[in-house]
């Protein structure tokens, strides 16, 4: 259950209109790894997790808070469209040649579609949608995709701090960004604690059989392309990072197969297959196309 | 530049036909972390990566693996079709109910569009898409990308591997298994590398002035649920990974702004604005409505 | 800012499982009227509003409801698929022809990806997209798309109702139903406030100037189909709605224009346009050809 | 079955090129409210109508002169490309910088993919999709849906109206929000028919046993948000449209239910379920892992 | 324009419900390659066609009847519905395990969305969706675009055949191979055509300056596969199509290039580049950390 | 199975940066017809072949050089982006409104979400999706969507060579001008051995029982448009490329059937269905509406 209070986490007014900023802001709330994303990802988390306790509290919580940080850039949003000139053609300020740069950097649908409002949209308008998020019911799987997504997702704002000088919007930044520091370092413990509580462990999933799989390729490199310094990394001696093998170094494949023969499904798929006679195939359509099967 | 070879990693031929089991092998083959995705996402990496060396020796020399998995699989995927009542209603085998049953958990367009062929498409026919991908060009956070995509792809064979007795599908997914193994142990010691080099750190982007974030709020935890655990873990207390702060707790949020208030665009975006005086309204109306503007 | 408790708005617990029905569910969590669409489609209506006060309330304290809603069937969803025989092969189960049927209709993923989870998407595994929702600014455009969605929704639970007879889904969905009844009622009778009070007005949006648009069609229903009955309704006669007009019908237009001619591009489109003269062409393909531009 | 006739039914020719303003257009012709979602969602209600007679007249009738609509605006768009500048750099206008500025606003498929053609996109160049339609088979829902088309459409027609001085182009737009005006009015005229011949009544579906859902919730206003004002609404006392019941107000809700415990699934899911006792895990998993199952 | 008449082009009736079927011919109503396709396709082609006469009338006369297709197809699937059990449990029949079985292969969204209707959807409920289509300004590309699209539906229509013993289904699709073998003639003569008057020719687009391309490996077949065969076609020896050049064979490329060095980008996008001496970066870190930019 | 070099077949460096441009590049990177299209249409169409042999071994010697046309194009994306000023507020540069221009038109995810890299998306950001591809397992319909998609790619190239003056930009484009080339004139050859081997032929699929089909209607050309000219062709008279019949003309249709009478699905459903006698209904109401089912 879901309690709105209609107060912000943190200040979120512009000093200025900026439309085109206003568009980029929106890669941060409705794109891949926009705020969107990590609020519905670790709710979805929550829903589906199989124990209760420390850990679901931390995907309640922090879900929660997300939904917050999609609030707050949608208010910024439609505050740096406000008084943003997005095309009005009998405004005088049109006839100015910066405001036409402007304009085709805008989200025309801000303008067109929600009438000076945010979109649950990336920077290009891609609608956001449920496939970008992750909850497979593997906890170490699952917390580190929201490593990741909080990596993403502060490396994109990192990005967008520098391309304002507008101190509103770079405060609300400078708040997004510490929070992302917060989750990043919170996911890496969550993960963490659950390797050493034994709850999981590598290789996920780590209680899957190790049996039931190819011991003999588990811990090979095996370098399909033809760089010379691949086997130099960590990642080609020495103890692997699931403390059950060592890495070796290979170029290319240690194992091959044949090709299988090529399939031949029923004649009534009509696919193209053995090559007729072309005589014989030439007599027999006169006859057979005209019958009824 | 990609070079062909006609032939397999490893065999990949099932003992009988399955369309059923066909449809769920197609979630690793174009799903969100099927062998599609990882092999895009590892060659655009490479392509987008602003050092030389072993990092994109690393992510070419596995990239180019996974195409070959994509071929793997869709090799199996066609022979599990082959000779599957795919819905033909003339055959005999179509009075069974347990065919009858067996094609309600079909992919229709693996008869109907592809003739008995594999798709670029998930379990559940969502065709693939380029969104599923990750490449930011920070490596930190690209390595655990792809450390969480080789997790949910060893899960998901995981899972599978039970949804079938076949044995070359099983000999199929072990050996996938296996180097789904490898590839997270690559990965999590190739992310352990950067960090061990300087090249990277926490939290991701690492280069990025902390001074510009809001420190004060860089290491708390703020619980937006009320659950009673969330404080025990060791995201709550302690040093944190990232070496910069100390983690702590508050229940809710330790800031707080009042919303801004609505915004009031250009009313040539007819929106609604401020509520007229009725009576004045309606008088203009009738003048109003019919001048030309 | 949003809170989140633990507790949810209404029981939402199974009798037993049913992974067919779980996926059914899911078209009202995450299709195109299905809970996520409300709870979002209303917040950004708030986030993007122009005035303050009842309206914007009105907007939150409903989506944020809904929210809660996503909630009860992500719950209900996930314990339909605890227990449930979800294509493992091993089980004995399995070998059930009943079993084997259910199969076929279950959402692949719900098994491979989620592990027996809830998933952000509708019936046929299509991901929830930003783009069902409506925030456009003009609120009565606005609440008549919330009334249709309301409706939309509560027609697909009533269907839904009759398609289990497990009391505790039953018996949610009894309480789903109740809320989208008063939930219907609320953006009618909000529409009918808005234009009482004289924010807005028919036809939407009522401030553009009537005189801007060609009035002599703006009341004549033009019937482009042959339908013998098509002037029978009180859409083809008497009064118009928006008080502005009376309806008349014509069969088919009663404006024409002939197409334009077609357009010329720039030759570098390589487009085809005009029909060379053969002979010429021929002649000089021979020269040009080989020339640099 | 549809025949066309080529001639348009309305003049459809701007004064002057304008790539920019042809891409604005393209919301109208493709977006989730323009003419190809209205043309499709009116003939499908038709194609999928229970009763014959006036009603599915009403929808063929409109839906065929939607087509009509989408033609022209694909025409107006071809003729403002026509002879627009679209990134041809050896024109010499292309040295001209308020010609850069215009193309940053163009649609680069317009001139990439089409030749300089109209395109099935919105005015941020998302593909129409299927999923904008609604035809439920229900009347007073669906003829709800078509009232917001309609009115969703003619806000944004208004303001096109607005970003353009072009004659031609304002005076096609003109016929088009009077086509608008009238269709919005047709189905809030059809929606009122419905009800008042006792087809269809509220809350959709109005034959629904009310005696099947949660009676005690169907009226009441139950606030999720804090707002001060939610309250003073028509929508929170007296009497609800639907004639069954009296509005009441409450903070949050007035049922309260226990979060059910978590799931439990199938093991060979390899979610994360209990907490091992660490020690013993670790035990177990030396000997455990290298069995085969 | 459009004029819709209420008569179908042929009769489409079925014998007797079947809902699995009915989701079948969802593939060629709203498929890739399904009638809203091919419709839309044609239309667009002659709204951006840029010359008047044959071409143009034929893409409209064709595209035209393609829309009546849509609607048979619409009806037909209508039908196949209407007494189908769509999973009504209350319903008797539901105790029949046949029925069970049924269930899972049909679109729970044709129940639950449309209340028993058809859907611009194709048979695994992935939305129709603008990208289908193909209208680039350049008729013989085009035309072959349509060729294919014809051949790829008639395929579809064909394994469909197979699929029902229902006569009234049969009969319908008897009559869209007939359309659809003479709309594959009638493209490949168009196409033909185009190239005896000289209008277009190979290579598409054949006016572009065969000077500005490497004509050296225009005639190369370069073989990037090991297949033996692959020299033994018309395609690796003797004239070319185009007339313009003769097939050579060869072994994988017949140039080079070295891979450009990694780019490096401004340093505030934060992509991982110059690896730094270790120490030096641990001693900056410090410092530089916790200075504001 | 695929091994990759760290060369390219073709030099791809530009002489300088244009962010706008690699922006119009994406197209035939990641479009609808770009690089990723063919290479991954071709390999699946090679594993979902039915014959061994030259057929096979051509798609899969070609599907692998296009993998290496990815690699050029992201290649050259990414140089174009390296040192392009891509909305980074800080730079002096900004401050120039070429500049200003020039940002309007970039791709924004090319700064925001991958630092200035390659992106599998085309020039307006819509992802790239498996449902671009063909693969139906018929041959003569596959290769003729190859040569399509050939002449596609070649006529968006060509558009691409005059859009820019960069000498690399232009070298890079005459290489896969002239490779389009190659592989449009091995596809109709290839289509044609097909036909001169009698292994398929026309119309597609050829060896579908013609007596199947409405035979008498399978040569008219029905003109659903009122275009005068549409009889003048080669495909309104003469014989038919297929062999099999002669063209003739007619206007509109030369069959016809009624439209079916609506459907009537069950009631619970709740579509609109018989209109009630309305006084019963009213009176019906009151009680039945609180009657439990």
């Amino acid at each position: 259950m879901f309690l709105h209070r209609q107060e912000l986490q943190f200040k979120s007014t512009p000093d200025q209109p900026d439309a085109v900023y206003a568009r980029k802001l929106q890669e941060v709330l409705g794109g891949q790894y926009g705020e969107i994303t990590v609020a519905m990802q670790y709710m979805f988390q929550g829903w589906n997790m199989h124990i209760p306790g420390k850990y679901r509290d931390l995907v309640f919580g922090i879900g929660s808070e997300e939904f917050g940080h999609v609030e707050m850039l949608a208010t910024m949003i439609a505050q740096l469209l406000e008084k943003a000139p997005l095309g009005i053609t009998g405004d005088a300020v049109q006839a100015d040649s910066t405001v036409a740069a402007v304009i085709g950097g805008t989200d025309l649908q801000h303008a067109i579609v929600a009438g000076a409002g945010a979109r649950p949209v990336d920077s290009m308008a891609n609608p956001w949608q449920g496939s970008y998020i992750t909850a497979s019911g593997n906890l170490l799987a699952d917390f580190t995709a929201n490593a990741n997504a909080e990596m993403q997702g502060r490396a994109q704002v990192a990005r967008l701090y520098h391309m304002t000088d507008d101190h509103g919007v770079r405060e609300l930044l400078s708040f997004l960004l510490a929070r992302d520091t917060m989750h990043q370092n919170q996911w890496i413990a969550a993960a963490a604690e659950l390797r050493e509580e034994g709850a999981e462990d590598l290789p996920v999933p780590s209680n899957f059989p190790l049996g039931n799989e190819q011991r003999e390729v588990a811990y090979q490199y095996l370098n399909f392309s033809d760089g010379q310094h691949a086997g130099e990394g960590r990642w080609a001696a020495g103890a692997t990072p699931d403390g059950h093998g060592e890495f070796s170094y290979h170029e290319g494949p240690t194992t091959t197969a044949p090709m299988p023969p090529p399939t031949h499904p029923d004649s009534r798929f009509y696919g193209t297959t053995e090559l007729p006679n072309k005589m014989e195939k030439m007599a027999g359509t006169a006859q057979d196309k005209l019958k009824k099967e």
